[in-house]
């Protein structure tokens, strides 16, 4: 790679998950879209034959309209091929496949426990933990051997615990973990501004947020546009869709398994003064489950849905098609801003801009009261080959609480994990907020669930 | 006061809650039995003639046999007189009455939450606390004016807020608290030694224990007997035990209010390998409510009751018809050795011997994890006008995830009090642990009790 | 103030020291050449008809050619007048005149102990700081008063003793103090670039690096050009240059006051692999005292002069007669860069861009090893409305063992001051790496240069 | 060994340096006199034949009057027949012989510097370390392979780079540095009780005290007798004797090469508020060098004495020629209290008791404001198998001033040993507080001193 007038050529990514039918081709299209960096793309996964697609699609953007760069596509067969010699290693993965998610989502309901994502906390986060755990092991290995001074970049759930193996594996590993959740929020923000306060067309990224907590469950304790502080506009905001959540008509959580009407934030904000920074279905997951998520009922009345794992299954089968076509050539690709900030970030690594965003790292220190070397999100500086975290100070004793537990809980689950101890998990599993049963049913759950995912737990007493 | 060869005369002891018809006495029986001091204990109470038939109990006793030294007991009509020129005051008083405290504990059972005890945490050490604060307040700022240099020893619950609370007014204070229950747990640590090691006659203070956590939530992870670790032998205990539980036949639960089966501690001990250092009655209410304390019969199946605020009525009928006797001659008063350890203390205070035992007092950095300033259970050593804390060291984040829920509710609660915040104690009380009632019904519980201790709550709005 | 289309109109800036003959025209340069902002600065000094003399000068700016925006200039006779409704407060003053720096340079000349600035540290910084600490509190109290939400700038030596007296009066205050030298420090690595590497045109706010320690005693750990390390390059640089010095011809330490040859630094790069990020006449103070400045001749041999108060009186001459001519009309006002970054912080404050620079703050765990509370520097970032620091880390514990001094040391001058003791000033006065004379002969040189700044030291006992 | 009914038998203490022709008469004198313990102890020496002789003066012990318990003595010609089976070991050994001592102390006078002992810090510490931390390297993984479970008592200086080498080799292991100096100022506040405050025959173990900072730069904040604070009585004292000093008349200094008049100590305490916990000629070296060691007659106006190292040697002929009476019968063994407290802590250790007494250990919290994990002296708690610090708090600013220049300079030194890096000890050299001459001359004073040390430093580039 060289670095000459503001433009790096050669810079060399590598995509592990590279046959991702989503995330690969966003990063397609950012990536297309910046002048200021060119390359190669090493695209390595267990499906070959998705990143071979994927490698097709790939080397046909160069001839769409309003491509900036040229980027050059590579499936490799191995990890070591991915990795050698790479600048950048992005993570995006799907640990197994839905059928054990539709057990990780679906299996506690049997006891009454529901969960609106099941991917980052709560049973089905926990379980998903165990398969994926063991795979970042590999890829921090790897990076460790091949590609030890490249920066890593996660996108994979469960984020906190995801990044904390990268750390266990390598200390010295360069890497953090990116997540769009409180850019959904700071969106939210700008349509407080202008419903409230008349003020328009004002981007996401221009509103400046402190971000604490863990991936998830984060929380701004201030946020300004300009020099203006908008605690007071969000206040009033929340106070008018306190009972009835506010909503785009294009963008309604009964036609959108991703939306939410936000009222969970509104209570959380009116209870704690502070903003909560996710998607109200991630939000629920990490209260206690007899908050917002007692039964469906229950969650459709703070307006959000539980996203069933069969309409997942049903949308994979959508991108494939889409894949195909691509490959075919029947469809063409169209660049699209995907509002990933992950471009931006490599730009800034390489020393071309500063950037001040958030990130999931290590706890150094830059969050009071959660446990040091623990995985938190908060705010941090992409410099010249450097991420810096940035102070976040501390969260109110009564949303420290909500958050203390969580990350102790991360922390077993880790321990747990490279233990290859099961009765350690169930410790965090019989405390996590979610698992109200009775004791007696939620060690039975725990038992079926891990039988359920037991080919990922090699070498596991079960 | 003189100290003269070992021996401290003058003392001056000031009791608040001096009419006390339960720990009064056993601080009578061990002054008296203590020959190295001696002095007057001043009585203060609200009910001044409780206080008056405790001094008229307390002169008496220097008639008793086996008398080692004189004290005078003195009533007096207000603080002031009661504090001025003390070395030493304790603190036992019950905020309010027993038709409080049935509020406190029944009221939350008409939406499935049961108590065991309910003066420390859940919904009823909650309200407990609103009444019990203020008292303390008032108790801080007079021990401020009329002896600011004395030591302070509390024994009313909730432990953790009545300390915090003198720390809080009056950050010079020269306070902690005491609670006998690590003790019981030595007693019980004496038992296994014998039962599975054939060592018997072991005293509760010559089992060393290392003390973390908060009052009544309170862990141990050492334990030895001369130089040997207890840990393994308890093991095996808990293990035989774990299914019947361990109970002497002249304190089973179901014939006593204040005993256990010791099934909770097997349980917890089995699933964190540390030795909870509690009642299983109070370390089942800091639990997930749906662990131990789901309804009656899961509380009996792990070996322990729930005890009803009626019994506590009765009990105290038989108490007051005991002062009358004791007042009267009728009955005669008897030394009894309370095993607890406030006279030694009070020794150890004075330089005349040093004490190594457990306390409550604010993190000054003891208890890795928990927040700073807010108040713990460690050991302590008392030497000459000094009690200091010992490193206690952290608490596996298993475990951790669980007190620090109760330490920051802890906290939340103390805010609250202070800045008569209804609405931020409704945040610790709807996250605290046995609060397992929907939502709403938990805002309707919460608005009742608090309804019900009004009284108690002047100035704020409600 | 409003802030519309990236443009902040109606800006009001108070400069306390407003008649500056230095630092004010700076900013008014700075500020003229600023497209997004205008507004107005309220000149407040102690010599009125220097900040009426500002006054008139700043409001003939506007018809200088390349203005880019109007500021008009108030000169105000009281703190009160130039301090309400500010937006910034920008604090440059002269604390005392340069007769009594004429004592805390030279006085300890006498005990063979020599400063090369002697307004920071060694006996002429604490006895200076005597005289500023009661400035700046008057200063935070009208800050507290008058405008308690404005930024406050300072760029007052002693620059952490300054920056620590307005937290100590006023702990809400949102202040921060501004210093270059780091920025020159970045300005030799552009010039290591270039001859080490041939890199060229490199400007040295393209450099990032990580900024710990205190001010004027700063360090840096890394620093980067793109992505590229420059430590490497710097170290090669040091060892070239180690002997013999590097000096522009045109910036040689014989020809200016201010320069230096940078031995001092390159000899502690090579200790300490660290990059000493001040002039050498600064870092050379900060040091044991028979390092670098045991008498003039070592320091010239280190490639640095003593800069004598005879010059600062002469140059003040120089500076009047400029003033003189400014008013009149005489000469012109021209725009020069300062290459001082208070403008850009500003617009940062208001929202209108991000900005990562060094700055003193005190210390909230942003820098590890130095007391919490003191005053440190490290890099922050600038954005609207915050300025939040940003993890620095920790030095080595060689490098730490002299900054842990110097910051200990600060914090006692700061408690002594505003406790009026002179006693424990003395300590920090004794314990200065400076002070190698004996101990007897150090305390007379302390009352001596103490009695020499009496006059400012109202209700002192001396 | 077996421990019942209050005695421990077949206890086995291995003794490093059982050469010993002090310490190791003191310990089994000690041991002599404690009934409750009994045993063996193995004597290991790389001198074995002083280590025989020592074996044959213990085993004539049992035909003492007085003795209350019989030892048997064994001289062991390997580590691991001295370790194996070890309860606790004892390490108490000369590194290197008056020769090199020699060098570490009078070398430096040729520039100036002057040294009371030499042994602990200035040059003739750091060059001492040199020799030392390589057979503490050698002792430590000796105790991890034979005994990792025994309790290890180190006596030998310097105390605190002995102690953190074990910790740095074998990080669980279970050690801890005993020094008397502490006693020695527990001793001074008793004869300030008796000529301030008439109060006599009091023991210096009834003296209270808490304690900071690190080995013989150790300092109380607070003493009491009782309940008595001492702090005013001893401002009395040393008020007093400020210019005089105190001196006994059978231990004046100028008699004693041990003594002193206590001015440093009182001079400290003037200045400070604090009580600086060590012998004089201790302390004076961790001062910067014109305090109080500028020159000998400087030194002498302070009430004590250098020690040259000719009278080391001259007093150990002495001793050798006591050895030979002690085996040869001639001179019988006399049973004398040594006053140190190694019999009791391993009581303490056994169970049989609890002591709370000042020792060496990493800070792992207890005292604030210096290195985690550099090694510190404060309080603990020995008991059964455990040795728990006592929360010390901090010291104030400006005496952390002192102290943290110290504790960084002994983590570099530490480092420096470590990786053989001469030019990191040189860091901690050019920065000790007694280093004053030149910086060029102290680089030629390091080099001459080094080399004189070479012969113990395998493997370094010299």
């Amino acid at each position: 790679m060289v670095i000459k007038n503001g433009k790096a050529t050669g810079v060399k990514i590598a995509y592990v998950g590279g046959g991702s039918r989503g995330w690969a081709w966003g990063l397609m299209s950012d990536l297309a879209a910046e002048e200021s960096m060119n390359g190669t793309v090493c695209l390595y996964d267990i499906d070959f034959q998705a990143a071979k697609d994927n490698e097709t699609i790939g080397n046909k953007i160069k001839e769409t309209e309003g491509v900036k760069s040229v980027w050059e596509y590579v499936a490799c067969p191995t990890l070591e091929e991915a990795l050698t010699g790479a600048d950048f290693v992005v993570i995006s993965i799907l640990p197994g496949t839905f059928d054990e998610m539709q057990s990780d989502v679906h299996t506690p309901e049997k006891y009454g426990i529901y969960q609106s994502v099941g991917d980052t906390t709560g049973p089905g986060g926990i379980v998903r933990a165990l398969r994926t755990v063991p795979m970042f092991v590999t890829i921090a290995e790897a990076i460790r051997s091949y590609c030890p001074d490249a920066w890593v970049i996660n996108y994979t759930n469960p984020m906190t615990l995801c990044v904390r193996t990268l750390y266990e594996v390598f200390p010295q590993i360069k890497a953090f973990g990116c997540c769009h959740e409180v850019f959904g929020t700071q969106k939210l923000l700008t349509e407080a501004l202008e419903d409230i306060a008349g003020i328009k067309d004002v981007k996401r990224n221009e509103i400046k947020t402190n971000v604490l907590g863990v991936n998830h469950f984060t929380w701004l304790d201030s946020a300004t546009y300009n020099n203006q502080d908008i605690f007071p506009i969000y206040a009033e905001f929340a106070e008018k869709y306190a009972k009835t959540g506010f909503a785009k008509t294009d963008n309604n959580w009964m036609n959108s398994h991703f939306a939410c009407n936000h009222r969970v934030k509104f209570d959380l904000f009116r209870r704690y003064g502070l903003i909560a920074a996710a998607g109200d279905r991630h939000l629920a997951e990490f209260c206690p489950g007899n908050w917002y998520l007692q039964n469906p009922d229950v969650a459709h009345s703070w307006g959000y849905g539980l996203t069933p794992v069969s309409w997942r299954k049903e949308e994979l089968l959508q991108r494939r098609a889409r894949s195909a076509r691509l490959v075919s050539g029947e469809e063409k690709f169209k660049l699209n801003e995907t509002g990933e900030e992950g471009v931006q970030q490599m730009r800034a690594l390489l020393g071309l801009t500063t950037l001040v965003t958030n990130v999931n790292m290590p706890n150094f220190g830059q969050q009071e009261g959660l446990p040091y070397g623990a995985v938190v999100e908060t705010n941090a500086v992409f410099s010249g080959d450097s991420v810096t975290p940035i102070m976040a100070g501390g969260l109110p004793a009564e949303v420290l609480s909500l958050v203390s537990r969580v990350s102790n809980n991360q922390e077993t689950i880790i321990e747990g994990i490279f233990c290859k101890d099961k009765d350690l998990i169930l410790d965090a599993f019989l405390n996590d907020p979610l698992v109200t049963c009775s004791m007696e049913d939620a060690k039975k759950l725990y038992q079926e669930m891990v039988e359920n995912t037991k080919k990922y737990l090699e070498g596991w007493e079960l």
